[in-house]
């Protein structure tokens, strides 16, 4: 049975299921950040999906990156695969702008998550679920 | 007409080209990292590709990662289209290990690039043609 990493349940909340993967959002104010975790057991590299998976992987991915693009006005799209630290398979989206604290480099590894406040990270949910019931969201 | 960025012909070498990607090996001996450019103009999101592209780019970045894992034994592949400095739409695939100079963290912004002797930069791309012909790649 699917089960969420700890350590993702603990930094991000969730948005939602699409068909194939659970959308997160990454509690830290400082990007808008989603990530997408394929709701499958034991998995770690994208190749180890079937291959319909992974073409409904990243059909999620490309539509997600498409609505928080339009939604954000992002001056670019950053999708990552890394899985260093939390080995179970997870797709990071995030919006970039010229001048965020991290910019160029990447968000990961760039200094500390600056959490949401309990109201603020509320509405911010209530906000992405709109996004993405277009995509066939199931809100949580 | 396609045209490889400037930037990235100037940090990689050429190994050949898939049905849709330029594939490039990265001139950095710290990590096994390739990039995958589709021959496409104009183009900085995955999500501006047509949707057949986009199915043709997924499957040819799961194919070369695959490969790259097999051949290199990584402990995890890394996964990620950034471009907030060259914004020529690219994929990272690069092979990661436990204790590289860069882990847990990302590649990208970590120290500088140390670039391959002619002789190891042409033996590396000749075994890299091996590796990814039986993904249709031509060799330039």
């Amino acid at each position: 049975m699917f089960e969420l990493h700890v350590q993702l349940a603990k930094d991000c909340a969730v948005v939602g299921d699409l068909p194939l993967c659970r959308v997160l959002l990454m509690n830290d104010r400082r990007f808008p950040w989603l990530i997408l975790v394929p709701r499958r057991e034991e998995v770690t590299e994208v190749f180890q999906l079937t291959a319909l998976d992974q073409r409904l992987l990243w059909e999620e991915v490309g539509a997600v990156a498409a609505a928080l693009a339009a939604d954000t006005r992002a001056d670019k799209m950053n999708i990552g695969a890394l899985g260093n630290v939390v080995s179970q398979l997870h797709l990071h989206v995030v919006a970039r702008f010229q001048g965020d604290v991290a910019w160029p480099g990447p968000v990961w590894g760039s200094g500390s998550a600056q959490r949401f406040d309990d109201e603020a990270l509320e509405q911010r949910l209530c906000e992405l679920v709109d996004l993405l019931q277009p995509l066939s969201l199931s809100a949580h």
